[in-house]
């Protein structure tokens, strides 16, 4: 499981690089495939498949590991946060392959690090991570981490804030947050990290809604002390500077 | 800032590479220093400095900046996550440096993800990020966090939960967690990730204070629905398998 990092090949780590040109196959999403292109070698068996479809890819790749195979799971991102590693690892153990495989987790640069570099410093302090993705979990579930984590006053993380078929959850996640924190609270909103057409806004929660947010975009909300300064979001410390 | 990821020169990304070779002045923890043995030239002049000295760290960086050198600030893991990207830019705004100097955050491997990525695939569902240290945060500020995470079912990743001097910290954790949390919820403790010593274990929250942690580990608490299998720390994203 191989964790590429946001999108450009600089961030790739030596040892996932190591691991891709070490695999025989290579399996994954077929964008994040194409985010390789430079890295993969002609000799190399290339599988990409669709979206949603990470079941089928890690079926795919089990079967491929199974069968004496040198397999390269892709992730964007870690692969380890909302990524391949745990479908893949769930589903090794249901197969009763674990004895005959040897698994690794390569781990990445996740989404949240490399938005939060480009916004400034807003990780400076305790965060929380929350998919707005109803998908595989329960929308109830995802509202009371939002309000556990507003009531909390963490930084919030949101992944898989929009696509086209969900367009409302992040406006109720803002109006969780709103009883806890100020309109003014700012807001960073990050989208395509590292990859072709990044953006970068830093608005607040009062207008950020306003902005263009898709299946592309992080949402970084700061917490009761962030602030915004020449242009960067920062969340102190705590140091008495 | 350089985030230079947990600890294996392996693990830096090759934009961090790029940026340390790129830099005149090298400045950072000392024992982070040392990890980069090998990948700095002879000719960069390199400032080690010890514990708890960030912000003089910061402030000789501004300076040299401002001074028209450039330099890299070296953090573990991410610079953006707990590391030296706040105090830096939180200086350079005071100093009113930020016309003269150009500055960029490079995100490294955060080691959350590196631990992770080692314990098997704990992280793939929301969690949140608590530091347990109190130097610059009130106790019962943290407290009220764990809290929060713990109601929200967050899988929870604790940076720095024991030190020398602060032994209790995750002992009164633990007792708050497990007001919401069943006592053989599994529990990660990965320390010195990617370095020499490294060491892993994987317990539950009923036993895993008779454990070794210190300064340098990291402590995963899974969230409801996490699991152990053939030795790995599984949180389900909720696929149907």
């Amino acid at each position: 499981m191989v964790g590429i990092g946001p999108g450009a090949p600089e961030d790739l780590s030596g040892r996932a690089l190591e691991a891709l040109r070490q695999a025989e196959v290579i399996v994954g999403y077929r964008p994040y495939i194409r985010l390789l292109e430079g890295v993969l070698s002609p000799e190399q068996e290339v599988i990409g498949s669709g979206m949603r479809q990470e079941l089928e890819r890690a079926r795919l790749a089990v079967d491929l590991a199974c069968s004496g195979r040198r397999v390269a799971v892709v992730s964007s991102g870690d692969a380890g946060v909302y990524g391949m590693a745990g479908p893949v690892l769930e589903l090794l153990g249901k197969s009763g392959g674990r004895d005959r495989v040897e698994f690794q987790v390569v781990p990445g640069i996740t989404a949240a690090s490399a938005a939060a570099a480009l916004l400034g410093a807003p990780l400076m302090h305790d965060f929380a991570v929350i998919s707005l993705s109803d998908l595989l979990t329960p929308w109830e579930v995802i509202l009371q981490r939002i309000e556990a984590a507003a009531k909390g006053d963490f930084v919030i993380v949101f992944y898989n804030p929009r696509s086209k078929k969900r367009v409302n959850q992040i406006g109720e996640a803002r109006e969780v947050i709103l009883k806890y924190r100020r309109p003014d609270t700012p807001v960073g909103i990050v989208t395509s990290v590292g990859r072709p057409g990044q953006m970068l806004v830093i608005s607040d929660l009062n207008g950020f809604l306003s902005q263009e947010i898709n299946m592309h975009s992080l949402v970084v909300v700061g917490n009761s002390r962030s602030y915004v300064r020449d242009g960067f979001l920062i969340t102190p410390r705590g140091y008495r500077l």
